[in-house]
């Protein structure tokens, strides 16, 4: 929920929100800021990243906390993390060990749309 | 899910998947990479986006369609879109026409995480 202008300009967020569950993680290339992923995270995959500067996230495919990169050993060491003004989102600044995306893509952003 | 690995690389996404509910949408300025805001699609949003060449959400706070920018005028023109590898997820290319973020703040990602 947006709050109100004054108060939001008033207030400073230096936590996300968890009450409303799994918050957006954004990842970015800190080299060249190229949007490489967007994961989840629980209150302890947020806390783990903080912790080690390694990406960790929540998937709620498999119902567990990973650490990206944890079987194919393209980790991300975290250089900064931010959070959204709406504390719903964070932004991860990273240095990739390898591809982000599955498929060995650079970035998961790599489908364009058919046309109708 | 993450499909098996095979299936993925030969299957090409041209459409994001709204089977589970509401995509998240990731937007980057096309002028210098940086990240604006995250925001939610529907299907309805995604199709007005890609006709209209302007970026359109499903806020899941008020529970409607809104076309961003539409009552502070920093409505956002989106050069491109891209899906990502498991379609639940977009990153919108704009040239915005002003901040994105109702602080005033050029994007919505500026608050650092407090340290304990």
């Amino acid at each position: 929920m947006t709050p109100p202008q004054g108060e939001a300009k008033s207030s400073k967020i230096t936590e996300p929100d968890f009450s409303a569950g799994l918050i957006t993680a954004v990842v970015q290339d800190g080299a060249d800021n190229a949007v490489l992923m967007v994961a989840h995270m629980n209150e302890e995959a947020y806390r783990k990243t903080l912790r080690t500067r390694r990406a960790w996230f929540w998937s709620r495919s498999r119902g567990q906390l990973w650490q990206k990169g944890e079987t194919s050993g393209n980790v991300m060491d975290v250089d900064s993390m931010t959070i959204d003004c709406d504390g719903d989102a964070v932004l991860l600044r990273v240095h990739p060990h390898g591809p982000a995306c599955h498929t060995g893509e650079r970035s998961c952003f790599h489908n364009r749309p058919g046309g109708p």
